[in-house]
């Protein structure tokens, strides 16, 4: 059927494959939610924070109010643990929609979009649903080649979207060789440093990009609470970035795109150090157990710092989601990246010990 | 400062002014929360249905998952109320994400956007956001004039914003009038018809919109959960319209875009019409206390079909913002509307009766 609405690049978008919810595998396959594991979408095994909670409830009784369109209190706390001005500061419904206002604001039709292949789906849709050129550069081992991308900003790129680490293959890159990039971006064009994992980092990796923000005025870093804050089904993620920067962004933002439980549970979740710790060394013990049982089965996988890890479950382009049917059949959800070129490939959220050793003896049967 | 970043139509927007919180008039004006009236918003004065609550409560537990990105639950709750299959429903981040979800899809630089003098802020945007030119058709008693929209609709639109009720208005079109404009809008326009306030009616005024969708494949119907049902702090609206306009939309929504819980309080909000029938009981109540108020102290004002009513402080343009602080001073928050070219008038939103009542007191001892 024809559409006789809207422009052709919007026409031409594919809309995101979300992960499979719960309740929709129960119903589709017919098993009971009690018994379905889902590692699917990088999702924080240990739920919601307890503090979290307890935020929330108090925000509760103000439900029926607007939420604070700009998010004091949850600027307040950020701008407190990241030693940056409050003006320095974005907040999105998720980081996704931090993402969406940053190519809203700084890209328009006929502009270049430049993002590694293999990285995180929506940065193509940001750039499609602008009419915008998207710049693929090609990754190596799986991730980020800078140097290329770098030789690949072109005069009509307007944006940079670098995911670090990198979603859905767990690629990282240290901080040296994203600083070496940065000095070598033209200065007119913005570079959004998409850091949805960098909880998870290990000690000896971590690296303080929302100091860089003060040497770079190019430069946006995004977070987000929906990973090890364990916040995914609030919404809430944030950017920083230079006054300049955050004010055009905060021009195309939605006025109240942050609902008021998301900002409550943010700031208590943000104070929650204990949370984070645990969800951090969960996620340590977790991949090991994944790298140890693909070491065992001799399956090949891609060293991940995200909470996730990519593993190759056969040679043939169907691989991947065939044995994504036979894992869901035994009730595990995991997230098949076809769409990403990966076909063989699947990719696994990592979650309590229980959880892990349920998709590997799954994924042990289906490879059987 | 000159911004190097950017197309100049994003550079160009001044931001949505939204209502202040409480917790912010209480800083600045060195007030105690507790004493302060809040009637700025449009909010529901019997705050979130209890139903709403017990259904948060129960989706909490799985906050770490993403929201499930289809709403199953909420469409099918929606798809049976309004007997529209699912595939003719777009769930946003409350109804402004509906906006400009089908502004992002219809409309791209160079077009044009048409919308009344006098109608909601964030039609502007919208249009603003990307490069669109605004057609803004002269109001007639603060309302739209139709017939002078349907004549202002040139080669260039590709989207028509209606509000009905208005905002910040409350004006009215009756639906024969509005289905004399559908069947004048040329096929190849889009009708955005906003009606957040629709649950408000009286009975006598209420129409089936959502059943025009099937004789219009330009039409889309907005409506909210910020209103009536009292969910504005959760963030949910939705749209109607046929599946090829809808299949456009759901292309550019953020595939996350409405979180776990304000689907959960959505579902059980829809199915309360206990609590809906008490919000439009007092609604009509409060309405009549304005409105005597008002006659008594010889104001003039729109009548309003609205949650809140257009009243007109004084005679300079300096009226509307020098009751307003008078106002605040007093703990009472209301909405001026300047910004809308109504600098003499200030918008009040309908509260309990003693929040009218607290209003109406401190308005005249503004006005003294």
């Amino acid at each position: 059927m024809s559409n006789p609405y809207g422009p052709e690049y919007i026409r031409a978008i594919a809309p995101y494959q979300a992960g499979k919810p719960i309740a929709e595998v129960a119903r589709e396959f017919g098993l009971d939610e009690a018994n379905i594991v889902k590692l699917a979408s990088n999702e924080n095994p240990f739920g919601v924070p307890e503090s979290s909670k307890q935020a929330m409830l108090q925000a509760a009784a103000e439900l029926a109010r607007y939420p604070d369109s700009n998010g004091f209190e949850l600027k307040t706390a950020l701008a407190k643990r990241y030693d940056v001005p409050m003006d320095c500061i974005t907040l999105g419904n998720g980081s996704n929609d931090i993402l969406e206002i940053a190519a809203k604001a700084f890209v328009q039709k006929g502009d270049a979009v430049l993002y590694a292949q293999y990285s995180f789906a929506v940065y193509a849709l940001a750039a499609q649903g602008l009419g915008a050129r998207a710049i693929v550069v090609p990754a190596v081992d799986h991730g980020h080649d800078l140097d290329a991308m770098a030789a690949a900003i072109d005069q009509d790129t307007k944006l940079v979207f670098i995911a670090n680490p990198n979603n859905p293959t767990g690629t990282f890159l240290p901080a040296a060789k994203l600083e070496a990039f940065l000095d070598k971006v033209p200065a007119n064009v913005i570079v959004v440093l998409d850091e949805a994992y960098n909880e998870f980092l290990a000690p000896q990796d971590q690296y303080e990009s929302t100091a860089w923000v003060r040497k770079y005025p190019n430069l946006i870093v995004s977070r987000t609470f929906s990973k090890a804050y364990g916040l995914a089904g609030l919404r809430v993620g944030f950017a920083i970035a230079q006054p300049a920067v955050t004010d055009l962004m905060n021009r195309v933002r939605q006025p109240f795109n942050v609902n008021s439980l998301a900002q409550a549970a943010a700031v208590a979740a943000l104070n929650d150090t204990a949370f984070l710790k645990k969800s951090a060394e969960n996620n340590t013990a977790g991949y090991q157990q994944y790298v140890q049982a693909f070491e065992e089965m001799g399956l090949q996988y891609v060293p991940s710092y995200g909470n996730f890890v990519l593993v190759k479950v056969g040679e043939d382009e169907g691989a991947g989601a065939r044995v994504n049917v036979a894992l869901l059949k035994q009730g595990v959800i995991v997230r098949p990246v076809g769409a990403y070129g990966l076909p063989q490939w699947l990719r696994i959220s990592i979650g309590l010990p229980q959880e892990n050793a349920a998709c590997i003896a799954a994924l042990k049967k289906a490879l059987a």
